[in-house]
């Protein structure tokens, strides 16, 4: 059985050309299975592109290569790149979209897709995605080494998962990471960020979140334990502390976007 | 060749939660082949899903697995369960979305799964999809059998499909089943429902469906075949007579909901 | 390994609609791959799926069996049609819908699908897809020869891709062939079509588009080369002049519809 590569776009899937991507990886490795993380990325943004890849790869074999094409750069100087790390190969624009992955993995290792006889024979001004991407990931899927699709770099363009930070003994101030289509708000504090030596995942009662004048208290364990309207706190899927609203939008509500600030405070542990 | 697993949620495409599920499915079987059904299922509507797989699961091989999550109850005491049929194997939240399969299937065994050695090794609050439901179906299509899941359980929660009852010779009383995208009102009224010896998909222009103060008379053969904004009677694709709005949307246009009565009435059935 | 099927369809992916489709294909073709080109045509728009299927088909192997069902006159007496070409094979209604594939293709046989062996048992009036189109999609690429579908016809509904003409020395009438979901207007202009011996992917700053009263001057090599708002014009990824707004919907701006005239005028070529 062959290899497996995912794709993330933001694309949408009206115009076929997702598709066409798919088409093409298929004509150079047609063993290959492949899944659909998103390709309802908000257009151009590269942290929700990179936030999904992030919350997703580790789920799959190590042998997976992923696939994300979100380049408000195409057709500049922008890098097509590709990345080999322990937990799963990655194809991209050098623009910070793998920026969570390089993060958390320690040890990498990347390179320029500059071998043109990996791409296609004609290359678009506006679809590397087909052209330079797909055909990339293809070939990697089909087992050539990383190194052969182009020289090696050393410096990708980073972007750090912001950490949160102590702002006092009860105090942690942190950010909106991600927000969901659902309105919920992944926030950047992981569930075994420790206070006091307990774990952000056993605060309960005496968490609360904050942002700008609003409120949620109580880290509860699942969406329905809150009455309908409430805000509640949660240790979301990726580890990460969530604001959700009990049958609402949370950031709708709230008027949240991603990067904003939300502090984190802690009452009286001894009784979590 | 590997088996099939369908895939039903309503955790839309925008985040990866689909995507995760994939990974972790191809992770564990390989060689499976993934076919989604539905993944804009309105959040929580079990009756919804409910009517979908029940749609859908006859038309794929009897050895599929149809994995489905709309679970307004994760993180509760709801039981995840497991059920095989003459007719395919599903895997879902104990909370009736298999109900109308159920429904119609004669023969089925169902069980508790309990066994977390199929499970992934962490399991989250919110995303039992991901973490228990996932691998689940995964080890049933690579070829566990059903009773390793778990225990056995004769109680799943039932969710019949509503019958139609006849109120007098000419009048039938049904509801409305299902409304899809383009607003069409699935009805509960089979095409094989027999009034005076003759099948549903037969009265033709005798029959006349009425929802509150408007009506819609005359079973035709075509969408095309009524005038633009003409309301219009069809047999529908799952075997359930349909309304419809020529280039329009009925159930907007008529302000009717899932579960909201219909009245059939029946004339002179002798010039059908 | 098995052949390859694409699917486009009106049909969007909340009912399961498509996903039945794909059930049926893999009961008859268990080895089948299938891509989705797009399910978000809009509803019973054949241009749209005409451009799409256009554009994407010459990007798969020309094994594949590329299934369209854009079908407004399902029940009606439309024929069930399938094509073979040197670069693909199709399925679809005879509506047009594989009109711009007719075009460009020189060689092709066509059948109209009679042979009821190779569709599903029963047929319904409202959901050909499934009953017709899938299964005959699937026995193609399961290996049977087209010629068995039904017997052949020679005179497929065509739709030619309007072709630009010139109106003078310095201006060409084209129209607006497809419009994308980010608003970008794709033109009939082909990135190779010469005037005073130059292509017009090298005209450069001096091509205007005009629509009406709008007009959008100067070919760019990137969406991110003209300034946020800036009407530019770009060789779209399907070899077409493409319209474009930075950051922005031109379609809508400019209250631009498919098929409308567009006007390119090309301003003194020696300075391009």
């Amino acid at each position: 059985m062959g290899s497996l590569i995912t794709l993330t776009t933001d694309f949408g899937l009206q115009d076929g050309y997702v598709g066409v991507m798919k088409g093409v990886i298929l004509g150079i490795a047609p063993a290959c299975q492949l899944v659909d993380l998103s390709h309802d990325i908000a257009p151009q943004q590269v942290g929700a592109a990179a936030f999904v890849v992030y919350s997703a790869y580790r789920y799959f074999p190590p042998s997976t290569v992923h696939l994300v094409v979100v380049d408000p750069g195409v057709g500049t100087e922008r890098r097509p790149i590709a990345v080999r790390t322990p937990r799963g190969l990655f194809v991209a624009p050098d623009n910070g979209v793998l920026g969570y992955v390089l993060d958390v993995e320690e040890e990498w290792d990347a390179v320029h897709l500059t071998e043109r006889r990996f791409w296609l024979p004609a290359v678009s001004q506006t679809f590397h995605g087909r052209d330079i991407f797909a055909p990339c990931a293809a070939h990697l899927a089909a087992g050539v080494p990383l190194e052969q699709l182009g020289p090696s770099i050393g410096d990708p363009v980073l972007r750090p998962l912001p950490r949160p930070h102590a702002i006092d003994a009860r105090r942690v101030a942190g950010v909106a990471l991600y927000i969901d289509r659902f309105g919920n708000i992944v926030t950047n504090l992981p569930a075994d960020y420790r206070l006091a030596g307990r774990p952000a995942a056993e605060w309960g009662m005496a968490l609360c979140a904050v942002a700008g004048s609003r409120r949620a208290c109580g880290l509860l364990s699942a969406y329905g334990a809150a009455p309908a309207g409430a805000a509640l706190l949660l240790v979301g899927s990726s580890g990460f502390i969530e604001i959700a609203l009990a049958q609402g939008n949370v950031a709708a509500a709230w008027d949240v976007c991603v990067g904003e600030p939300i502090v984190f405070e802690v009452h009286d542990l001894t009784q979590a």
